[in-house]
């Protein structure tokens, strides 16, 4: 596994990490198998989605607010119990197909890291793995 | 790994598309293992859910609709910033163990490809991976 | 793969099963690679979240009742879909990284059985892969 260092500069963010990711896989030697994207954190999480309008992951970011207010009925003591259920919401981890040796993304498909308590130092782990022939 | 279309015919719908998961698992012959499906849209997702009463999947579609409306703060110049959203909370992939040559699912689930902003003609990704032995 | 039982005692529970599928992943005998954790209902799921502070699971399963209410405009005669509604947001796997003989998890992080129609008697599946080498 690959351990890459991801540093968050708001309170909520996406950093895309499809860059990262695709070189993991590189780097691998992996030709067909899967690659497994990994946040080893309670408070941030990762996903797939747009890779073109900045906007999408602004409006993902709104429409999480709205759904989980940072506000509520809470009594995690920490105070940031709604970045723990979006954390739960969006996943901790992602897969994503290798095929030739590669990411195989959509064309409209970036992976990224998504910071629901920032800014923080944060980590992000790779594991490739191969399909047997 | 083996790619499939899949039509869908309205705004929101949910796709069985278990058959076809289940076809590239026997077709792979991988005995014991995983199979991942993954879904190259931004606007589309793939769950598990019942198989049994249609109505479980339309209230999904319901209940995301009031979870995250399709008219709201967003800023997303197309339009469908509902469906990204909804994309991701769902999941733009899932895995499914694979045992005894199948498809290890419970009596009641099955695979749906989940469109968000439909119609449209939608691709299908499946990748099974042999557990080594 | 390995089957475990999962009793749960309460409307809606999370239940931590990591030291369950930690052995899983040590019986296994597989150093590098990656542990699937499968849920095969339709109205439970697996989520990862913190193992320190039991409100955080609290908190978690009070923000999904507000965002997807128990009681709303639905039509699936059993009367719980809300539950089937948040088992495919939260979602019915997860997977964890393998390195090293042992599950890579973050220092706060557990992985829950989460109940979203109980009590029941439950299923947890686990499939270990080793990373070809």
């Amino acid at each position: 596994m690959k351990r890459y260092d991801v540093s968050t500069h708001a309170h909520q963010e996406l950093v895309d990490v499809t860059d990262r990711v695709r070189r993991a896989v590189q780097e691998s030697g992996v030709s067909e198998g899967i690659c497994v994207v990994f946040v080893p954190h309670t408070t941030a999480g990762v996903t797939i989605n747009e890779n073109a309008d900045p906007d999408v992951g602004r409006d993902l970011l709104t429409a999480l607010e709205r759904a989980v207010p940072w506000k509520g009925d809470y009594r995690h003591g920490e105070g940031n119990s709604a970045a723990h259920v979006r954390a739960s919401l969006v996943g901790s981890s992602c897969h994503v197909i290798v095929s030739g040796g590669d990411l195989e993304l959509g064309t409209w498909q970036g992976i990224y890291f998504a910071e629901f308590d920032g800014p923080r130092r944060r980590q992000l782990w790779v594991q490739v793995l191969e399909r047997a022939s």
